[in-house]
């Protein structure tokens, strides 16, 4: 009996250390300065690539599940070569190459991970030898994003030289390092690699973050000279910035590059924990994806942001890798709900996750629980460097999704001039991001890409047209440069000629600095909100051709199923020169119909039933000239050149989601100080009756009344202090929200008696709401 | 018919014109430049003091109204010559000249009134020739606050010359302009008048903003200067740096001096709009003496701040003429609560309104509803420069009172170095500013107002003890000048060797600002809040003795009869010698009872009941050392010296408010960075049983549980960002604040499941509220 006893307890102990040592293992990373910049060491054993050795035992229990057989699976599928036809149906050439390799790059990874799991000495063998002749052989070229190709070959080579590291020569090893320097060397970084992109661009993606590091990991013994470069980069440029944009919680290169450039944020975070580092970034790294979920659509797809080609509608917008990674790095039950949304989850098929279903089998955490956003709040801000905000009236069929952006420090590249833009969706895209970055004449710096797809004019913004003004761009990148780019009235390039912002401290510099978020908030209950409210200063975001710009957004979730929501815009336009003429633009894919001061946009294809209808409140009926421009041959017109970009088989558009027309509000009379002030009611295209809109005109404010709601605007966008009165009209509970307040105390009064004795206005939004009866309200701080 | 029909018409015309031409009087007040200010410049008509032509018929019918006549009837009865014995009860010489004076002043105002109302030319000779003899043999001498008597003179002969206008010789205006120069010369300012205390002192009272711009205006026609000096002076500096104060909606001169200097300020706004220019302040204006509703006591004294003699108790606190001032302007139903207040209103008393009886009879406003604070909010915020909040339990006879001060930017004069200072009140004075105004050596500049009274060794603050420190002193002003003050170890005395702040750029400079609110918020009812927080910066406040010190204040209103209330204080202070001693203080009227790491200070005699309990968790049990100072010759104990200062007969302060004990708490250990957390809980001093009070230790917070309510704060005071836990004990439901918290988008979840899936932290307060019970709370951004 006590031997038994004592046999349990050296078992207990035996656990209590093993365990123990998984942790210490965890811990072992060292932390040394290199030219200043504080950097973990990789520690002095094998396997530190992606797992340590206290990892092992976990994933060999871990590769018995069904989850983990279909994934390995799929890999083995990879693992065969491929047929003629599947060649052909790549069209990328460098891509049509690796997928070629990847038959031998996927064997290669069995091959290890049966050797790191099972101690299989010969498959070890097989995977050193047959990797290295594919390295020796590997050639993508070196222009830009080939890089991506033969990044993932460092990935592979590096995990077989991690993991069957000491089934490896001598010889073979200095093979290994001296093909890596040789492919890192083709790769538009170039080795050592130049740490001149460290925000945006194509090292911010795989080529640093994962494939780099990765190689650097595995050789460092030996040659550690790669580790060192890629990893004084991470600590000294892309971490910090990175922490700096993840605060705001959101991303700044759009919804088609956030799988290949947050990805691989979220690999340099695993990979770095994995050897044992702990975490790297910010956790409000956590948080950046959330986004997506707010901008999802009920077709699956998601309001679209920066660079992205319209969808295909009938697949769902996956983001499986980077849904995959961060939930199962934070835990994020919500981020396990985007990840399952991938309907080739079965299959594990999807380009980009192809190359990573290795890492699926080794990081993901299988028993999370995916959860639903249905108790998030409706709504969603993001601050600081974005000022965006996306509200919603709900998760289901029917919502309305209306994204608000105002845009702070502006980095570029995939990044539109969209500063005061706005979307709107309800039973289908209504007010668009215009234009495609695939088809007949997209992509980078392409005609359509540099004069319409990625400036203010294609976005539900704001111009201010100089006719003098140049837009020099030579320094923009990409292949089809020219020296100047169109004339769109829209928003300055910032940088010298266009130059997307690589330094962290110029990014908080004047010059790439688009605006500034004056307030924001959303109520009362904040999570089904009433309203949303977004205002923000985007003067800077233009040249000196402009005075001031303001423009406040006040979504209204009128909580009515005939007319569920409205957005109000105001907006302040001064410019230096009172004939510059200034347009309001709203995009739409069908063409609107223009009615006195409103206009109608309307969807009635593709099963598409919304529309939305506007009202211009300001300019006033005898100043504001509304026009539609569009159609056939106009679709992206710029001041007299279109742009033209149309879909391709190999990128359908099918409900022509790149937009083919456009609303344009004008004052009629110069004036160096203009306002607008628009109310936009979504409904069902069949809706006959909408609400009506009325202007409110005070001494100190200018408003809207529509439905139960009172929406007042300090009338020339100044925060309004002292005294002031509005007066409501109407029958019934009216809600209020009044914008535009100085914080503090305030006391309001109604018809002479006190409202409200006191109450605090906060200085996020600056805003009171509140309910009341028909009278004259007065203000008082 | 139809000529009595075109009779009415007229009739209506002539009232409508009538009515329309009291609008235009008003409105033909010119503006001038000046020397680069823009001033109002008086009308080319008289009456245009204290009201214009337009008001007279209605004044006609006011004066007939039973509350005229009892003003009146005071003003008649001032008229009267004095009774030896009642100018020998005049301890103030000046006054009891200018009281002499009374007699012939109170009796010329009402001459001139009957010539304004009636046309009486007989009283207005009257009133002529007396005011004349008078002024020329007014001489009160060139003292300090002589002036005020000087002044009053000035007024009274002002208003003669004004409304008797027509009825003077071209000599006698001569000769008035003669004496009124005269007069305005020997007052402190001289004439012309020094522009060199706009902020505070002597001629930010009577002097400038009521007495000489009342000559000024009566004499514009005959001799502008005197006017154009005190309007420059009133627009260029006085105005804006009032605007200023008042978005804070407070005042900086203490609750003693709030009569004769924010009252001044309400003079030159009542006496130019009544010109005919329209408010020349800020409206924010009238929330100034809301800070006296809110520090009102249940025994009708107020919580004092700044230079004050202790009440007599017996009488309340009465701000009648500045309430009078305020509640009519801006017909202020709270504030003419506070007018109604005055116990000495039926026989029309007061030393202060005797010489203003005649603004009651002008501009007060009879049908004005006075209106109790009851539907107030609770706790109110006074925002920058001040950064001051009281927080109450309630309006009636139990309720608890809490002070929690900043202090931003500092004025001086009779303002305290009282930056992180707290008064607690409930059933009798618990916790507060110790020393006195009046007394056997009080009064400024003497060795107790300077060397304890002012200081923050007199207050509940925080003292940080350089041995080596100087408090040079010599320009403070007054006439007890010494080079030096004593070293209480407390906040430096800004500008030149203690100098009061003369101008508002120089207030807004690093040398005038004593600290920054970093967050304030109350809630999660703002009416009746459970918790009202705030938080500050006050390292300024100090020498470079201090790195850094931060004091967060987190009232709690338990809703608990037994024990109504809580006031948690955490800080943070850092010296820059380890050496430097750190005190943290609590006055108290009897003498505290320490018992462990908590002491109590209980209140016995003069009908109060109420005790504090206060549980020290920071510093630590075996590193607190808790040492009460003070009774009999240590009253106001400056480190070796006692700054004595008795009552006198004159000023009684029969609860002895004046203090004569504290408690101090300091690290026995010498360490440069220490943390105070302190839980202060009230009481009946019949209370046997109060809260247990536990210190929460987290990894990244510190906190306290005390009743139903869970506090925490960032365990080194700055941001919480990322992700931390804390752990929860206790039954039921349980009321969570959580502070120190980065604004934006945060993630609760308890024992691993989502709790609040999203919810945003705002800037102004960084905190969350919200109810749950037992747990572990992660939070995430």
């Amino acid at each position: 009996m006590k031997n038994r006893l004592t046999i349990l307890t050296l078992f207990l102990i035996f656990i209590a250390s093993f365990r123990l040592s998984a942790q210490e293992l965890r811990k072992e990373v060292t932390w040394q300065e290199i030219d200043g910049v504080t950097v973990p060491i990789p520690p002095q054993v094998h396997p530190r690539l992606y797992l340590r050795s206290a990892d092992v035992p976990a994933l060999k229990e871990r590769l018995k599940t069904p989850q983990a057989q279909k994934t390995l699976a799929a890999i083995k599928a990879l693992g065969r070569d491929r047929t003629p036809e599947e060649e052909a149906a790549e069209p990328d050439h460098a891509y049509r190459y690796y997928h070629r390799m990847r038959g031998v790059t996927s064997r290669a990874e069995l091959q290890a991970l049966d050797y790191l799991v099972n101690g299989n000495k010969r498959q070890a063998r097989r995977a050193i030898t047959s990797m290295l002749d594919t390295l020796k052989t590997t050639n993508f070229g070196t222009k830009g994003d080939l890089s991506r190709a033969s990044g993932a070959m460092l990935m592979v080579g590096a995990m077989v030289y991690d993991w069957c590291y000491d089934q490896m020569k001598e010889s073979e090893k200095q093979a290994y390092i001296k093909e890596f320097i040789r492919i890192a060397g083709t790769m538009e970084c170039g080795y050592p690699p130049r740490d001149n992109q460290p925000i945006a661009g194509h090292p911010s993606e795989w080529m640093i973050m994962r494939d780099m590091l990765s190689a650097g990991i595995a050789i460092y013994d030996e040659y550690p000279d790669m580790y060192n470069h890629v990893v004084k980069m991470m600590f000294k440029d892309y971490i910090p910035v990175r922490n700096y944009f993840y605060a705001g919680h959101n991303y700044h290169q759009g919804t088609s590059y956030v799988t290949v450039r947050f990805s691989n944020d979220l690999f340099g975070q695993w990979i770095l924990d994995r050897m044992g580092t702990g975490p790297i970034y910010d956790s409000a790294q956590q948080f950046v994806l959330y986004d997506l979920i707010y901008r999802r659509r009920p077709d699956g797809q998601v309001l679209p942001a920066g660079d992205v080609t319209p969808p295909k509608r009938d697949a769902r917008a996956a983001y499986t890798l980077p849904a995959m990674l961060a939930s199962s790095y934070f835990k994020d039950e919500y981020l396990a709900y985007e990840f399952e949304r991938n309907p080739d989850l079965q299959q594990q098929g999807g380009e980009v996750l192809d190359h990573c279903l290795i890492f699926d089998l080794l990081w993901r955490d299988y028993d999370l629980k995916a959860k639903a956003p249905d108790d998030l709040p409706l709504t969603r801000f993001s601050g600081t460097p974005f000022g965006w905000m996306i509200a919603r009236t709900g998760w289901g069929a029917n919502s309305v999704i209306v994204e608000m952006k105002i845009n702070e420090q502006f980095v570029g590249n995939h990044q539109h001039m969209d500063g005061g833009s706005f979307q709107i969706y309800y039973k289908g895209p209504l007010a668009i991001d215009a234009g495609a970055y695939g088809g007949s004449s997209g992509g980078y710096n392409s005609p359509h890409n540099k004069n319409f797809f990625k400036r203010t004019i294609a976005h539900n913004s704001l111009l201010v047209y100089d006719p003098d003004e140049k837009f020099a761009c030579w320094n923009y990148g990409g292949g089809d440069k020219t020296e100047y780019a169109d004339n769109d009235g829209g928003q300055r390039m910032p940088g010298d000629r266009w130059q997307t912002c690589n330094v962290f401290s110029e990014l908080l510099s004047p010059e790439y600095t688009m605006g500034k978020t004056l307030a924001h908030g959303f109520g009362p209950d904040i999570n089904v909100p009433e309203y949303s409210y977004l205002k923000g200063d985007i003067t800077q975001a233009y040249t000196q051709k402009v005075k001031e710009v303001k423009r406040s957004f006040v979504f209204l979730n009128l909580k009515n199923e005939q007319v569920p929501a409205a957005l109000i815009v105001f907006d302040k336009v001064v410019s230096s020169n009172p004939d510059f003429k200034k347009y309001w633009l709203l995009h739409s894919i069908e063409e609107p119909a223009v009615n006195g001061n409103t206009f109608t946009v309307t969807r009635t294809k593709n099963g598409d039933t919304g529309m939305l209808q506007n009202s211009v409140l300001l300019p006033e009926a005898d100043d504001a000239h509304i026009e539609t421009v569009g159609g056939p041959g106009k679709e992206f017109w710029v001041f007299g050149t279109n742009y033209a970009n149309d879909a391709l088989p190999s990128r359908p558009d099918p409900a022509n989601e790149r937009g083919a027309w456009r609303v344009e509000v004008s004052p009629a009379k110069p004036a160096a100080e203009n306002y607008f002030l628009n109310v936009i009611q979504v409904a069902d295209n069949t809706c006959k009756q909408l609400n009506d809109v009325k202007r409110l005109d005070g001494e100190r404010t200018v408003g809207v009344q529509i439905a139960d709601r009172i929406v007042t605007f300090s009338k020339n966008s100044k925060p309004l202090a002292g005294r002031f009165s509005i007066k409501a009209e109407g029958n019934g509970t009216m809600k209020f929200v009044i914008t535009d307040l100085k914080p503090g105390n305030w006391q309001i009064k109604k018809d002479g008696k006190i409202f409200i004795p006191g109450t605090e206005v906060k200085s996020d939004d600056g805003l009171l709401s509140f309910e009341g009866t028909a009278g004259v309200y007065e203000f008082r701080r």
